[in-house]
This record gives C-alpha cells, structure tokens and sequence, in this order.
C-alpha cells in the first residue's frame, strides 16, 4: 500500500468523515447566524473567524483527498459536487460576482455527500430522471411551442406576461403550476382576446395531464422494480417447494428400486445357476 | 417493388428521416427568433427566408410522402397529422385568419412525429385515454349540471362570472382548479348568497375525489398492464420449475422401469419355458 | 307473469331505456338554453313546454315504475335517486323554495342511473367510500378542534374569517386546499399574532400528510383488488400446471404398476401351483 | 389479581370506555358551543359547569388510572397524550398563557385515543413516517440552504418576505406549496433582481420533485407491504398444491410399494426354502 493508497484511506476514514460533518453542521450554523444582523454585530468576527476556519479545513480535506487520488479524484461525482461547492468561496467575489458570496452557503449540501444515508437518498432520486427524459423532452417541446404561439397572439397587449419567449414561458410556467392562472392571467387576457381559453383551457388540461403521466411513470417504475425483487424471492421459494416435494418423492421411488433390488436379490439368491 | 414503394422507402429512410428533424429544429428556433423584435429588426429578411425553405422542405416531403402512399397516406395518423401542421401555413392568413400565422409554430411539433421516442410516449399518453372515457363523460355531465345551477342562481348579481353557461363552466373549471375559488370568487358569492357554499363545498369535494379517482384509475391500469406480464413471465417459470421436478421424477420412474424389466428377463432367462 | 311484472320488464326494456335517455338529454339541452337570455326571448314559450313535456313523461314512468315495483321501487337506491331528482320539480317553487326551480336541472343527472356504464362509474367510486370512513372521521376531528382553537385565538380579531366555528371551518377548508392561505389570511394573521404559523404550518402539513393517506388508501384499495384476482388467476393456472404434471407422473406409475402385474402373472402363469 | 390490576381491568372495560367516549363528544360539543357569543349569552354559567364536569371525570379517570398503573402508565404513548391533552386546562391560564384557554379543546382529541379504529388509523399514519425520516431530512437541509441564499440575496430589498431566516423559510414554504408563488412572490422580486428566477424556479421543482418522491415512498411502502402479505399467503397455497399433489403421487407409489411386497411374499411362499 503506498502513501496515497494510505492517504486516501486516512481521509474516507470513519472518524475524519465524522468530524467533516460536525464541520459542515458548524458551518451551516455559522453561515445562517451571519444573516442576523443582531448576530453580526455582536459576534461577527467570531462568525467570520469560524467560517474562514471551516473553509480552510474543507480546502485542506479535499486538496489532501485530490493529492491521494489523483485524476480519480474528478471520476467520483461527489468529489466533484465538493470541489464546486467548496471552490465557489475561493473565487474573489467582487463586483459582478458578489452574487457568488451568497452561494456560500451551499457547503452545506457537503452534508450530503459527506452522509451516507443522503448520499443513497439522492442517489435514488437521481436514479428516476433517466425514464423521465424523453416525458420532459415532450414536455418542453410543447412548452416551447406553446410559449412561441402565446408571444405571437398577446405580445403586443400584455408586453409583461407575453413580451418575449422567456416571458411567455415563465408565465406558461406559472400556469401550469396553477396559481393565479384565472384570476391573475387568463381572465385579464379574455377581455382583451375573448378566445384566449381555446389556448389556455387546452394547455391546462394537457400539461397537467402529461406531469400525471409522468408523476404516474415514476410510481410504476418504482413499484415494478420492488415487485420484480419479489417476484425473484418468490420463485426461489416455488422452486424450494417443488424441489422439496420432488426430494421427497424421490426418496420415495428410492425405496421402491430399493425393495426390487431386494426382490432381484432373492431371485438371485434362489437359482444360483 | 414499384417507383412508389421506392420512392416510400426513400422518404422513411433514417437519412431523409435525420434531415427532416434537422429541418424542423431549426425551423423551431428560426419561428422562436421571429417573435424577438430585436432578432427580427438585425436579420428579419433572412429569418422570413429561411422559414420559408423549411416549409418548402416539408411541403416537398409530405407532398412526395401522398404520391408515394396515396390514400394510404390518410391512414397514417402520424402523417395526417404532419399535413394539417404543415398545411396551416399553406392557408392565407389574411383579416379573421391571421391568427393561423401564430399557429405556424406547430409544425415543430412534427418533432413528435418524426422522433420514434417521442411517438411511442404520445401513444402511451393517448392509450390512456379510451379507459378514462365513461369517468370523463361522468365528470362532463357533472359539470354541466353544476353550470346550468350556478348560471340560474348567480347570474342576476354576478354576471362577470356566472352569465352564461360558457362563463359559469370557466369559472367552475377555475374553482375546480382550486385557483382563488375562495377569496376570488366564493367568499364575494358568499356576501350576497350566504348559503352558496352549500353549492361550492360539496362541487370541490365531488370533483376533487372523482378527478382523483381518475387520476386512480390511470395508476391502476399501468400497475396492472405491468404486473399482468410480469405475471405471464411468473408462471413461464412455475411451469419450468415444475417441468424440470416432474422430468426428475420421470427419469427415476424410468429407472425402476428398467430394473423392473430386468427383473422380468431374469425371470424369463431363468425358465425359458 | 302478472302484469306487474309484465309492466316491470315493459318499464325496463331497452327500448324505453333508451327513449328515456334521449328525454334526459333533450331536458338537459332546453334546460341550458333556458339561462340563455336570448334563447328565452326567442322561444321561452316553446322551451317551457318541452320541459314541461320531459317532465311529464319522468313522472309517467316513475309513477308506472312504482305502480309495478310497489315498495320494491324504494328499495333500489337509483330508482329513490330518480324520485327525488323528479320530485324536486312537482314541489311549489315559490318563495323560500325559489331555489328549488334552479335545482330542475339535477334531473338531468338521471343520465347516470339511467346508462349502465356511467351506473358501474358511480358506483365503483361510492364502493371507495366506505373504506375511507375512519380516515375522514379522522380529518373532520381534527378539523372541528382546529376550528375551535382558531376561533378562540382569532375571533376578536378577525371575525370575518374567524367569527364563529363555520366561518372559522370555511377559512381552513380553504387553507387545506392551499388557496391563498398565505397572502391571503395567514400573513395578515401573523401581523397581528406573530406565532399564528405555530397554529397554521403544523395544521397545513397535519392535513396534507393525511390527506396524502386518504389517496393512498384509495390507490391501494385499488391495487389490492385488482392484485387479489390477478393472484387467484394465477393460483389456478399454478395448481394447473402441477396437476397436469401430476397426471403425467400418474400415468408413469401407471405403466410400472402395469409392468409389476405382468410379472406377478408371468410368476403365477409360471407355477401354477 | 391485585387491587391494582382489577382497578386498572375497570377503567378499561368496555363500559367506562364507552362512557368516556360520551363525555369527550359532550366535552367537545359545550366547548364549541363556548365559541359562539350567543350560546354563552344565554346558557354560559350552564355550558362552564359542564365543561369543568367533564374535565373533572377526565382527572379523576386518569388519575385512577395512574394509581391503577404507577409508573406503566408513562410507558403507553396513549396514555401520555390523555395526560398532557387534559393536563393543559389545569395549568393557570393568566397572563402569557392565556393562550392555553384556547387549547382545552385538544381534550377532544382524546376520541382518537379512545377509540380503537381512531387509533390504529393514528398509528398507520405514524408508521408511514420513519421510513420517510431521510428523505425529509434532505427537503429539511436544502430548505435550509434556500432560506440562507434567499436571506443573504433579497433581504435589503424585500425585508417582509426575506428578511430573516425565519421569514425566508415562511416565505419559501408558502412558495414551495405554490401559494401566489408567482403573482405574490417572485414578479415583484423579478422586478428588482431579473435573474431571481434562476434561483426561484430551480427551488420549486427540486422541491416538487422531491416531495412527488417522498409521495411515491409513502405509496410504494403500503404497496409493498400488502403485496408482502399477499405474498406470503400465495406461496402457502402454492405449498398446498405442492404438497397435495406430492401426496396423491406417493400414494400412487405407496401401492406400487404394496404390490412389489405382494410380488417378494408370493416367490417367497412358492419357494420356502
């Protein structure tokens, strides 16, 4: 085992990987107590002193775990989630970036992939999107579509909800999740187009007929992929049954060629010739 | 095989097939860049152009696609399809038909069409749909009930909302959307018809619970559609299982068979008269 | 057959099921045109003597409905449905009963008891109820103490939300169905009470976990019964498959039961002594 | 039996089971009635003397009860919930605990307790939530997170919604629940930070996503669970079949057995020697 080998197993090792999460909670704490000003002005060099400190020990955590990994280190996707999320507070955040100092704040998601239960958490959650793309494709083509079709009609009355695509397809957005459709939108624009529901009701009904379809799409998978485990346990168990009932008759046709060896015997014991 | 069966497999075939997807999305983005004024002011001549090829593109391949499959070519859903999206761009869309222009934009939903992925999820979608028919007409019926009430009891103070029947139907479909139906439209009902909830209420509740159990009824038939197979491929292996046992005991039942007619030939050896 | 069965299978043939269908809708259709002031202006004499027509030839066939059922008539649930919803129209619609005339219309939800399809519907989602009756005796426990407490607490100082337990119960329906709970009543709640969200997130998420429960003891209500005759099929199909091959077994021990006669005859044909 | 246990056999009997059940209704009935001015108006003195009666059987049921089981009683989770639900009307209710007056009705809820069905209803819906403990977790942290970055970017700008962390999880709850999201939320926010969506729409479908998930886990388990069940008791029918059949063919080979014995006794007979 050379000195990589011996680091990498120093820094996955349990008692490291638990005072890494006592750190990120720490950090957490310290990041969230920054946003009270009464906080800040009564400990806000603490605060500031502490998150530094936490920081220098992620940089430290991952520049050690880079060194013992080598290029395998940007192969593993957590790795990689910490390198960004601990990296985005190194970047000078002046200016046009003074945005990213308030990403800070998104070390905190290290909890999950510093947490195994998280980590397994995520990881099925991820798992769902594959068998959701080509439904979202659908979905954001006729999105799209129809985000093109209600810039073309109501661009020119309503320049806030429909100026431009993004516009529409923000507004589209919020129709589709249902709030204030009615009210806020469709209702102010029929005054104006008064066959605007021939576009609207449709969208409604297919939207959220298609995300039942692919609310019901991750159900079904999720249930087959339990129930194809329980079918396997299940044929074991046939297959058990049946080869017990099986042995058993086996036994049974043993002691019938058993008792006609005997009788063969008998045969053979009487004529000898 | 006839010029027409040639000319058919030419236009199906995977390059001509890649090309017209091709030509699609680029028609999507060239109609998504005709709504930005900015994008239209810079390059609109060559915008307007390039729409132009693309609808020219199609028309040439649906006009090739009906010579080729005659009318067959009218049985095809998928194609009947690409000729309604296409041909609307064909209509002058002059005076009352100008909104037809903002409907060009359809004809990128012939991605469905062209893309095997995407027809296979519309087919999933739309072969829900025949099994939820009686439940829809249930729900239809409802409604209309509850539209014509509504109308005979809200109209004379709320005209805005329950007018007509059409204006009644939007504004339940709204309450059964759950958007603002309390503080948009009941609680003002409720300052002039005090016991209108008793109409409201129980609308919310049937259709809630008949939409869920709509809802239901698609989760149930795609549980089952899966399990049914999933169960076919059980008993496949039950039935092997059990052939396998039954050949077992076969063989051993053959064995006593032959130690039986071995004993019969000794029998027979031993007096052979 | 006595002629009260004769008018009991006359009532119930197909032919006049069907006639009464086509009144239903047409009673349906002139009752909506009936809110359509123009439609009125038009031919309100001649819409009013068709309702009155439909109406008629309802009453006509209950009363023979019941005149050959005798007090079986009230013991099927559709039939007592059709008495009511019929009976609704013969009863004075004057004065404080003037909102009787707006319920005509629920005549035309005979539709549902008159087709079979639409019979199967309602009574598939009423054959849901039942088994959800704890749960929702449950949900309005919770419901009635949420809308004590909300009353005691809030009253004072809302007293159009949270003047009396039925307003009080109104305000957290809508809450529980999510419609401007926020801006609309808890924010300007929390103004005033700036711990009112202890009372309203914990009700929010108590009701929507429940509720959540409700659904899924639907959904899997469902599934079992369809998994129940799913697994029943396949038992029989199993216990097929085994006595099949059971038989095939049988049938070679059979033959060496055969084999062992033989030689038992051959043994007595041999010394027959 | 000791006096203790046979205390503790009569309060649980049937009877004053039945007869606590009645108070609590009663209870909960004066106590809804104390809500409206008019009922106080008229029977107030009456409504109080019932109310403190029926507080006073509830103490003096528990208290025998606590006698009945010394410390075992702390152990039952019921129990402890009867105790605290009725301990709340004994604490002072002056000055800052006023509020407390208005929790009294929480004895009402002692029916779920009370009630067997109630209770396992209760425990159903409790048991669904350890196995949800992760994945709420997860929600919890990235709700954290939501609420720093929200905090730190529009705090300044919109201090009602954003201003503390508190107030940021309020107001990304009420987002997160789609409540005004748009019209009442992010369209102002959009107006001074024109990229918020960025931060706003990625929020509310992880959040989406995520809850449709924790949605399916609550689905799958029960699912799972009943499917377990039934499982278990097709694979003992499975074994029935198994075992009849297995049965059937060794008595087939048990004659067979009979006949070979019959066959070795008929050569032994013939040759004594």
């Amino acid at each position: 085992m050379g000195w990589r080998a011996r680091l990498h197993a120093k820094i996955e090792s349990r008692l490291v990987q638990r005072f890494i999460i006592v750190v990120i909670i720490l950090n957490g704490v310290v990041l969230g107590l920054e946003t009270e000003p009464r906080a800040v002005a009564l400990f806000g060099g603490v605060l500031e002193t502490l998150d530094r400190i936490c920081l220098g020990i992620f940089v430290v955590e991952i520049g050690l775990a880079m060194v013992a990994g080598g290029l395998r280190f940007f192969r593993d996707p957590w790795r990689v989630f910490d390198f960004i999320v601990v990296g985005i507070a190194l970047i000078p955040a002046a200016g046009a970036f003074s945005v990213l100092r308030s990403l800070r704040v998104l070390r905190v998601l290290r909890l999950v992939s510093a947490a195994p239960q998280m980590r397994s958490i995520v990881r099925a959650l991820l798992s769902a999107i594959p068998g959701l793309s080509s439904i979202c494709l659908l979905l954001m083509l006729v999105f799209y579509v129809a985000a093109v079709v209600a810039t073309n009609l109501f661009a020119t009355s309503f320049p806030e909800w429909f100026g431009t695509i993004g516009a529409s397809m923000y507004t589209l957005f919020q129709v589709m999740t249902l709030e204030s459709w009615s009210m806020g939108i469709v209702r102010p624009v029929l005054e104006v187009y008064p066959y605007a529901w021939l576009f609207f009701i449709p969208f409604i009904m297919t939207m959220t007929f298609t995300m039942l379809n692919l609310f019901i799409a991750v159900i079904v998978n999720a249930i087959q992929t339990q129930s194809e485990s329980v079918q396997e346990e299940q044929i074991v168990k046939i297959e058990e049954i049946t080869h017990q009932s099986e042995s058993c008759l086996h036994t049974d046709i043993a002691g019938l060629r058993g008792e006609i060896r005997e009788l063969k015997e008998l045969l053979g014991r009487r004529d000898p010739g």
